[in-house]
This record gives C-alpha cells, structure tokens and sequence, in this order.
C-alpha cells in the first residue's frame, strides 16, 4: 500500500533577511521532533525564501510611474504598489474590476505579479517573489545536503487563484531535486489504448497537498516535510519545463 | 505538530456497472490493513465512481450529428466522441489546435467535456463523468456511515490541466460533508493587514494530494484514505461553491 505523510515544521520567529532557510529547516525539523531522511521533498512557502533573500519593499521608497499611477487608479490600489507589479512584470495580462493579473519574469500567471501585502514583518511593506525561486530552492537543498549529508528534494511553494474555479490552491514556483511531472504518455492502459495527454505535474500537487499543513502565514507553518512519494530524482530540470508558452494558451 | 495521512487503496478488478462503490471502499481499506476512522477524507476517482454508475457508453451506439462531424474533422477526433461531447456539455468554450475545452452541465470546465476514453474496460468504448458527482459522494459519505456508523468526508476527484500550466493535476469535482473552503478573509495577520482574497479550496488540494498515491487508472489505487486534515464539516455544500460564475472569468 501506498502511504504519504506530510509534516508541517512551526516555527516561533519572523524571518528577515539574511536567514538561512536551510538551517532553520533543519532546526524546526528537530525542535518538531521529523528526522529529515534521504528523499524527503521539503516545501518552502515562498515568502520566507523572499524574506530571507531581502525581497522587502518599503512603499514610502518607492516613486510610481505615471502608468503606474493611471492604472492604480483604475484598480483602487496603492500606486507605489502598482509600480512594483510593473516592475516585476514582463506583461500585464489583464486589468479588470480591481485584478491586476501579470505574467512574472519567472513566466507565472497570477494576481499583482506575486507581490504579497500581508504577513510582510511589518506595515508599510510588500514582499516580492524571490528573484529565481529554483536557485533558491536549489540552495536550500545543497545546504540541506551539506548539513546533513541527506539527498532532499526542495519546493518553493506559493498561493494561485485559477481562472475558472473560486478560492486558491497552492503551486510550486521552483524546484530542485525532483523530476516534476509523472509522465503516462505513451504508455498503454490496461485495454491497450495508448495515453496521449496524462503528464500530471506532481510538483502542484505536493505544493498544494502541503499548503493542507502550512496554511497560510499567521499559522507560522512555512515548511512541510512530505515522505513516501514515488518521483523521479533528477538535477537538470526547472520551473520553465511548468511554464506553458504563450503560444500554446487557449484563452488570453 | 501538523501531520497529515494518506493511504492509497488498491483494488484487483475492474470496476463494473451497480458496484457498491462504498463497500469497495470499506473492503479495500481491510484487505489494505487501513481502519477507517471518523473525520477521514475519502477520495474517490472519478471514473469508477462513473463506472459504477454505468457512465460507460460504447461509440457504435452513438450517431454523431452534422455539428458533431464538423467538429471532429477540425480536431481530428472521432465524431461519437464529439457527439458525445457536445451532450454533456452546457456550453463548447474553445476549438483549438485538437482541443475542444466545454463549459460541461456541472459547471467544469475542461477538455472534451471530462469524457475519458482511457481504462474504460475495455475498446470501442468512454466513460462520460458521473451525472451529479455531489450526490454520488453524498451517496459514498451515506453508505460507509450506515456500514460503519463512522462520519467521513467523500471527494470525488477527476484530472484537469490548467491554462498556463503546462501538465496536469488531480481537482475536486464534487464532495459531502467538508466544507470546500478554508477561508482567511476578513482575518488580521501577525501585522493587522486585513486579509482580503485568501480563500483556501482545500477540497482541491486534498485531490490533488490523493492523487500522489492513486495515480493514474492503471495503477489500480481508485480510493484514497487522506487523515489528519483540519475541516469544517458541513452538508449544506456543493460543488456549485467552487464553480465560478462566468461574469466573474477574466479569461474566456
């Protein structure tokens, strides 16, 4: 029988910039009583990567374009913070009704460019996506291996609505460690008849079964050990392999 | 410490037309050494809850229409299939590049209108998605409790791709006894932000996370057994919580 456990690591402090997640991993995995083991994938919520690489934006430093200024008040949002969306953005995709929704430099879709507005450490702040969540995940799992001398798999985790469905999920923006699709295409099926689409991106899936013990900020629950997945352990892979062209979307 | 379980529940035979899909489910927990408990999360794929239900429909009873053959010479699809598709769907949104994305009377929206024609028992043959896949797991939730005098909560679970995504993931396409959502709105954080988007669909997270043990058809694992997961159970729910009203989408 197959069996998953999904640990979620508390932690008692704010992080700030300079923190090293590894080792905070490390240490909220003892203090919650998890031994890390070889091929555990460890979860990272994305605003404690971004925290730590200093992605914090004090508003009052920030001067807004006059674009910035024209679609803020077109969306009721702060123009300062409108900037930096812009800013973080390689194309605005839509505004409508209050929704600013952007495609990142990273390639994500999603609402504000990922810029986060609450749980920031402070008022008066935003937090941007980490500059390169699979670097940073890439880093984390090379500390962690470093430390420990244990093979990991890291997730940098973050929150997305989606189009037509209401409330969020969360999704993996990096990765490192972890093929991140298990892929049936071309396999047969037990009549014979041959998968042509079935590729699921399990990375998603381990994002969001471990948002299930993270939740959101103010439960100081950024990181989850999930134990017991079949996946594939490989090096040369990155968030651009989720990142469907532009070519190949159906609705815009 | 937050801990979450999750059992996948292998099963050796074929799901055929009037199974008892909740006695399956109690037999595979026993003969997989799984006691079920109160509170767990059930999940259930989709197509033998289908199967069951005798969604199975052979092609060679079905006579495709003139739009039907249309469409099928411009996707390259068998034109019963699309005759198919076009039944259970409320509304074809897009035909593009061999994809016809509908609107289905559920309220999903997907491809081909959820009908599969993988592991369908057998060639020549498609299961359509369950008629009402909120009763079928109102029916599983009824069942296991009258066998069992135990309260759990039922999701049934189907695979979608996403439309900037490249891949798939496992998502709830009905569910009893669990509220869908577990919702942040309104809520202060650490710094006195008001929260205001943050609605969790855990329902959707808990299907996907199922799915990293179920798999695809042919690993025969249909039932998932997910524990330890906080919920609000609730029975006045539905999946029309979850659909998003069309004058709400931001991309058609």
């Amino acid at each position: 029988m197959k069996k998953i456990e999904i640990y979620g690591l508390r932690i008692d402090r704010e992080i700030v910039p300079g923190d090293d997640i590894a080792k905070l991993i490390i240490t909220a995995a003892e203090s919650n009583g998890v031994k890390i083991l070889d091929g555990d994938i460890i979860v990272v919520c994305s605003k404690v990567v971004a925290k730590s690489e200093n992605r914090i934006i004090f508003l009052e430093s920030v001067k807004p374009s006059e674009e910035a200024i024209r679609i803020a008040t077109a969306t009721d949002k702060d123009p300062r913070l409108v900037e930096l969306i812009l800013r973080e953005s390689r194309e605005i995709l839509k505004i409508e009704r209050n929704n600013i929704i952007t495609l990142t430099k990273h390639g994500i879709v999603g609402a504000n460019a990922g810029i986060d507005q609450s749980n920031t450490g402070g008022t008066g702040r935003v937090v941007l996506l980490p500059i390169d969540p699979d670097t940073s995940a890439k880093n984390i799992r090379r500390r962690i291996k470093s430390e420990l001398g244990i093979d990991t798999a890291v997730i940098v985790s973050d929150t997305y609505g989606r189009p037509f469905r209401e409330g969020q999920i969360n999704l993996a923006i990096g990765f490192a460690g972890i093929c991140p699709y298990r892929d049936y295409r071309g396999l047969s099926d037990r009549d014979g008849y041959i998968l042509r689409i079935k590729n699921i991106a399990i990375v998603d899936e381990i994002a969001a079964a471990a948002e299930l013990v993270m939740g959101q900020s103010t439960e100081n629950t950024p990181f989850a050990i999930v134990r017991g997945i079949e996946y594939s352990r490989c090096e040369d892979t990155s968030f651009k392999d989720i990142v469907m062209p532009k070519e190949r979307w159906l609705f815009r």
